[in-house]
């Protein structure tokens, strides 16, 4: 299952929405752009769509390079292009960066038309929900009536559940990637540490730092340094960085000692310098908040009665921020409803960080998966 | 296996120490306390004393309370009492506040008496094995040539196996609880962020945080909050917290929502108040650096041929922390080198915890051994 072609270089668009958009935490956002990019070509019959949507830190930029930035690779380049597993011959794909986001769509450091000053901490609470919604209005933009495909990994997957709840006739085939029905204790758990990280900084300033000129660096850094953590396996980081030290010797310092600690310092350094902490903080809790059972007394399946999509699911065995246990919990609820669900449980030793991999059994699944969807 | 009676009001003992000691790290502590406490009765033969080894929160104070403070149970009073799993009208028992502690025994928050100051950032790095020497120095303090078994939880297993490495003489039987023969590299990972977190906090100051008369409480309190989880279990937190709302409702803050948020940030605020931040710092490196194998260019069936004690191992299934494999590790080398090792693989939903609780089985094995060994 090797890669094939690029979709080459590729250019964002903007597409600015003046209508007001109603969130599920009872706030408005009063107008607002999403940025997006699409690669393949929509045909006549406007069927072949696929929308690709992002989890924590991903963005629009899914696939292909930016003019002039050879480094600047999608993040899901090895999936998506033509030849490859989501093939951009036969499919119109688009990805696009959620509401709230510091990519470019309308987010916390966007310029709050009211005030003439960036949202900062000012900028409501977004959802899952929310970002569904926003995306149906991109759809619409597009002449999109129906997806044949949302796809996601992690939140992205619980994006693409939540679009066969809240627009069931608007997608054919939900494919959840790593994801579950909802976080777990522990899930929520590690948000909220590293929400406390980014909330404690004394650089936050309760959300205002902009207005302070100063970023809560420490915070980012921090909630970075945790959630890596948790995208890797015990496994993966014993194969890939075990116990080896950065000098050869223990050097009786808190400078770095083990590979790992070099590893996690660096990504988390990374990190905070592209990455916005009022976006980190909303998006943990759109994670937190999400359960589509919870409107419905915590019945799963009375929750998903409502879907009309197939569903492709797919988990990975040392994954255990989402470890199979919770796909197949979606997988027997959709079953459960008389859902036509395909649910591949992959051996990866790459814990919860495999879905952006091109593990080969993974991919020959979603290749197989995508070129039986009829466009 | 109920609990039977406590050993009642105890009270700590101080023993001073005026010939230096020689750290791992190459630094010398030129003099030291111990706090430390007893329960029962040094027998004739000074052939029943047992030593418990605390781990990374822990203290001397294993059993017991002190005089009018009922709530000032020991850490381990489930355990050690007359009629419990630890008999003290069997045994007599030593509790030890480790080297680099914050409970009495020398440490950061001493006084150097070379500079009249508190040790602080300047308190040398110690090691498991500094520690099993300066509880050497106790024994002969004590008149004990050889305890009739050294145990421990967690770091505390650590030390009782580095006793029967260090001192093969001196201990009669290693009982290795909870523990690992060293921390794998994820271990590491949550040390490291823990350790930052503490590191960056602005109130630090490079460890000299008492000169300026502040306490880094902001990192203290996230480092406690990222061991508390890896302490528990998925299950276990899922079962005592699940997804319950503080509110019943989404309340779209970052106030507390679920209660899992509320019971971390409690841990964390409450740790911060009575913890030493550079204890934890010395104790996680502590941790990191122990690795018997390690002058042994990795082969631990080599680092254990100089034991002689018979071996107690137990663990935990769903401890993710040192999970069994960790302790079967040990358990295998041991028996390659033809010890006697009874291991107990614990039933247990409540994660690494799971040690310090009174779960029957495991102190069902806990009770059969000890009342099997001679004094």
């Amino acid at each position: 299952m090797t890669s094939q072609g690029s979709v080459g270089v590729v250019e964002p668009q903007c597409a600015h929405f003046s209508e007001p958009l109603a969130l599920r935490s009872g706030g408005v956002l009063p107008a607002y752009d999403l940025v997006f990019e699409t690669y393949g070509t929509l045909n006549a019959a406007r069927s072949n769509a696929v929308l690709v949507c992002h989890a924590l830190s991903g963005s629009h930029h899914v696939a292909g390079t930016y003019a002039g930035q050879p480094k600047s690779l999608g993040w899901w380049d090895n999936l998506v292009g033509p030849g490859k597993p989501l093939d951009t011959n036969k499919f119109f794909v688009v990805g696009v960066n959620n509401l709230g986001g510091c990519f470019g769509s309308t987010g916390p450091i966007s310029i709050n038309p009211t005030t003439g000053e960036a949202w900062g901490a000012s900028f409501p609470f977004v959802t899952v929900e929310d970002w569904v919604d926003a995306q149906a209005r991109l759809a619409d933009r597009l002449g999109i009536d129906a997806w044949a495909a949302v796809l996601g990994g992690s939140l992205g997957g619980m994006q693409a559940l939540a679009w066969t709840l809240r627009h069931p006739d608007r997608v054919r085939h939900g494919m959840v990637i790593a994801a579950a029905p909802q976080l777990s204790t522990e899930n929520i758990a590690f948000n909220e540490v590293a929400r406390q990280a980014i909330l404690t900084d004394p650089e936050f300033h309760g959300g205002d730092y902009a207005k302070h000129g100063v970023v809560p660096t420490r915070g980012l850094r921090l909630a970075r340094m945790i959630g890596h953590i948790t995208y890797l396996s015990d496994d993966s980081m014993a194969e890939k960085f075990g116990r080896k030290l950065r000098h050869g010797e223990h050097k009786y310092h808190y400078g770095v000692e083990f590979e790992i600690e070099s590893y996690l310092n660096y990504q988390g350094d990374k990190f905070a310098k592209f990455f916005d902490a009022n976006t980190y903080l909303l998006t943990t809790k759109a994670l937190d908040y999400f359960d589509p059972a919870f409107d419905y007394g915590g019945d799963l399946k009375a929750a998903l009665a409502r879907a009309k999509a197939k569903f492709f699911l797919a988990s990975f065995t040392t994954d255990w921020r989402f470890p199979p246990a919770r796909s197949r919990e979606l997988v027997y609820t959709l079953l459960h409803n008389g859902r036509d669900v395909s649910y591949a449980e992959i051996d990866s030793n790459a814990g919860h960080d495999s879905f952006l991999l091109d593990e080969p059994h993974y991919h020959a699944a979603m290749r197989a998966y995508f070129a039986n969807i009829e466009v």
